[in-house]
C-alpha cells in the first residue's frame, strides 16, 4: 500500500540519523530537496569552521598558518576520509584539485605502471568527464581506448569485462555507482577480474562516496577518485580526493609535477624529485577553505557512521519506489536495494516538463538527458516527510502532464 | 638621510591608498606584515561575500545557484581581472585550478601550436613549479628543454634569449617578476623577441599581478598564468588564472579535457568537443568560494587602480631600501625602481637567523634559500609606519646577530 504522510512521520521518528537534519542550514525554500546527490546542503559547522579559517587562521596567523596547519591538510583530511568513508588505511588518500584533474593524474599514474600494455578499457555509460579524459590520456600516450557498452541498469559485469580484458589491457576505468541508473558495480569482484589479467583499475566514487559503504583496501583497489560536494556536503567546487594503493606508491608517476608533489616544497630544489609518499600526487597550492569544508563534511559522516547512513539510504530509496509505484513513470534504478545507490531514476517521455514543473512548485529533483528524473536521497539531510511531500507533488504533476498529453493526442 | 617614524607618518598621511588599509581584517599581531607577496591579508568584504555565498547562494538556492550564478563565474571574474589588472580584453582569461595546473595546461596548449618545433626554453632561476613542469611536459611530448642561466638581478635579457632562440624553439617560459630578486622582465620586448623567431611565450605573472602594471594585449602576449593569493588578496589556495590570446583560441588544445571544457557541459555528449571559447581551458567543477574571493580581491584593485598601486609600490620599496642603507645587508633587488617589482630582497650570511628572530618579534618577512630576506610590500595593506617599524626592528636584529657573529670569530 502506498505510504501516507503519517507513515513518513513514523519513519522519521524512528530514524537514528534524524538529529543530523538540524545540523544543516535550511531555508523554507525549497519544500523538498532531492538533489543532495549533486550538491549537498551546508552543515552549520562548516559555516562556523570557515569563519574561523577566515578570521583567525588567515586573518590572524597569516602566512604562518601554512606551516602551522595548512600544508598538512591535504593528507590529514585525506586520511580522515579514508578511515571514515573509503575503508582505507592512512597514507593513500589526498584532498586536492577537482575530480577531473585528479582523474587525469590517476589515469596517467595507472598507465605509468603498465607501460608494456596498449589499451584502456572504459564503458560508454560512464560520466562524460571520465570518457573524455580516457580518450585524451590514451591519445597522448599512444594507447587505444577499448569501449564496452553495458546495459544501463545492469551496469558493467564480470562477463562483459571478460570479453575485452587481456594481455593488452593497461587500465580499466569504472564508476562505482552509475550517475544515471544508480546501479552499484561490484567493486571487489570487478577489481579482482581486472587484476587477474594483469591490469590496474581506476574507480570513480563520485556517486557512492558518503552514501554507500566502500572498502578500497579490502577490495585491493589500485586507484580511486571522487568528489566531496555530494553526500559529503563540502560545498560547490570543494576539492576532490584521490587514492593510490600503498603498494604502488614507489612506482607511480603523475604528470602535473608541481612543487607540492616534491618531498620538501620549501627546499625549492634545482632538480625535481617526487615525494616518496602520497604527497607525490599533489600538484599546486592546496585550496584551504575547501579542504576545511571537506574536513567538516567527513566529520559528520564519521559521527553518523557509514553503516547507519547506508541503512537510511536504502530506507529512503525504498520509500521513493513505493511512492512511485502507482505513477506512470518507469523505474530505471535496480529494484533490489543491494544493487542500488542513493538515488532513484524514473523515466518518462515527459521527464523534462515534469522536472520544470516540480521546480516551479519548489521541489528540486534533477533531470538527466533525455528522459530521466533523478531523485537523490541524502541520508544525513533528507527526511521521509520531505520525500513524501516531494513524491506527492510529483504524482500530481505527472498526472496533470499525462492527462494533458493524452488530450493533445486524442482524435 | 635615514627616514624617521615621523617621515613614515607623513607619507601615510599623503597616501591616496591609505583608506584601503581599513578595508582589511587586522589583528594586533603581527606588528608588521611584510609577506603580503606570499599571502595577502583578508579583505573584510571577502568575509562578508563568502558568508553570503555560504548562507544564501549555497544554503538558500542550493543546486539552482549553478545555473543562476556559479557556472559563469570562471569567465566573468576572469574578464574582470583581465580588464582591471592584466590589460586584456574580455574572453581570454579564466579563474580556475591552481597556478601549477594552469601552467601545465598552458604549456601543453603552447606546444600544441608549434608541433613542428622541438625545444622549450626556460631559465634556471625560474620558480620551481615552472621548471619542474617544463621538464615533465617536454618529456611527455618528446621535446628538449633548453636552459638559460640569467644573472639573478639582471634577469632574462634579450641578449641572453638571442643565444638560444631559433627555428627549433616551440615555447619560452618566463616570469614577469623574479620571485627572489624582484626584478621585472621586459614583458613586451622579450615577447617580441620570442615571436620574431616563430615561438610562443608563456608568462608567469605570480609576482607581478596586482602590484605591477601589465599589458598583455598591448604586448601581444600568447599565454599567461598567475595566482590570486598574493597582491589580489584572495586567500590561501584561492584559484589561479590563465590567459590565452584570442588569436590562438581556435587552434590551442589542452590535455585535461573535463566536462567544463566543452561547449555545453550539461549536454553530457557522447563525443568530446572542446568549447570554441576560453572555456575550453577549463577542466573540472569551479571552486565557487575561491572564485568569489578572487572577485572581491579584483574589485578592490580595480577601485584603487593599477597606476596608483604601482606608484605606492615604488614608494614603499624605495622606503625599504633607504631604511636598509646603513645595515650590513646587501641589496639584491634592482636599485632602479623601474626594474623592481613590489618586494625587496636583502642578502646576509645570517639571513636565516635574522628571519627567525624577526618572526619572534612579530615582524613577518620571508626567507629564501640560502641567504635572502625577502620583504614584500603590498600597496593596499602596507603602511609606511608599518615598514618603518619592521625595518627598525630588522636593523636591531641584524646588528645584534652581526656583533655576535663577530665576537664568535674574534681571536
Amino acid at each position: 500500500m502506498k505510504p501516507t504522510l503519517e507513515d513518513a512521520r513514523k519513519f522519521d521518528a524512528a530514524d537514528p540519523l534524524a538529529r543530523f537534519g538540524d545540523l544543516f542550514l535550511r531555508h523554507e525554500d525549497p519544500v523538498a530537496y532531492l538533489d543532495g546527490n549533486s550538491l549537498g546542503r551546508p552543515p552549520i559547522a562548516t559555516i562556523t569552521r570557515l569563519q574561523g579559517v577566515l578570521e583567525h587562521e588567515w586573518g590572524g596567523r597569516l602566512i604562518r598558518s601554512w606551516t602551522e596547519r595548512w600544508v598538512a591538510m591535504p593528507t590529514e583530511v585525506g586520511d580522515r576520509l579514508a578511515a571514515a568513508v573509503l575503508g582505507a588505511a592512512a597514507g593513500q588518500t589526498v584532498i586536492a584539485d577537482s575530480t577531473t584533474v585528479n582523474l587525469y593524474k590517476v589515469l596517467h599514474a595507472a598507465c605509468s605502471l603498465r607501460t608494456d600494455r596498449t589499451e584502456i578499457v572504459v564503458d560508454d555509460a560512464n560520466f562524460p568527464t571520465d570518457r573524455y579524459l580516457v580518450e585524451s590520456v590514451a591519445a597522448s600516450r599512444g594507447l587505444t581506448v577499448r569501449w564496452i557498452s553495458p546495459d544501463l541498469v545492469e551496469g558493467v559485469t564480470s562477463a562483459l569485462l571478460a570479453e575485452v580484458l587481456g594481455p593488452d589491457t593497461a587500465a580499466v576505468v569504472l564508476s562505482h555507482v552509475d550517475y544515471r541508473s544508480g546501479t552499484i558495480a561490484d567493486l571487489s569482484g570487478l577489481t579482482a577480474d581486472i587484476q587477474r589479467c594483469g591490469a590496474v583499475v581506476v574507480w570513480d566514487l563520485c556517486h557512492s562516496v558518503g552514501a554507500v559503504e566502500i572498502g578500497l583496501d579490502a577490495a585491493k583497489v589500485d586507484f580511486a577518485v571522487g568528489c566531496t560536494y555530494k553526500y559529503l556536503n563540502a560545498g560547490p567546487g570543494a576539492p576532490a580526493f584521490l587514492y593510490v594503493a600503498q603498494r604502488h606508491m614507489g612506482a607511480v608517476q603523475q604528470p602535473i609535477t608541481g612543487w607540492w608533489s616534491t618531498a620538501d616544497m620549501f627546499a625549492m630544489a634545482d632538480t625535481y624529485e617526487a615525494a616518496p609518499s602520497i604527497t607525490k600526487m599533489l600538484s599546486g597550492t592546496a585550496n584551504v577553505l575547501g579542504t576545511a569544508a571537506v574536513d567538516e563534511g567527513v566529520s559528520m559522516v564519521a559521527e553518523a557512521g557509514m553503516a547507519a547512513i547506508r541503512a537510511k539510504s536504502i530506507g529512503l530509496t525504498e520509500f521513493v519506489i513505493e511512492m512511485a509505484a502507482d505513477l506512470d513513470l518507469e523505474l530505471v534504478s535496480p529494484r533490489d536495494a543491494a544493487l542500488r545507490g542513493s538515488h532513484v531514476s524514473l523515466r518518462s517521455p515527459h521527464a523534462k516538463a515534469i522536472t520544470t514543473q516540480l521546480i516551479e512548485r519548489n521541489v528540486i529533483p534533477d533531470f538527466r538527458n533525455p528522459d530521466m528524473i533523478r531523485l537523490g536521497l541524502s541520508p544525513l539531510t533528507t527526511s521521509y516527510a520531505e520525500v513524501w511531500t516531494a513524491m506527492d507533488i510529483l504524482g500530481d504533476v505527472a498526472r496533470q502532464i499525462g492527462l494533458k498529453a493524452q488530450s493533445t493526442i486524442a482524435p
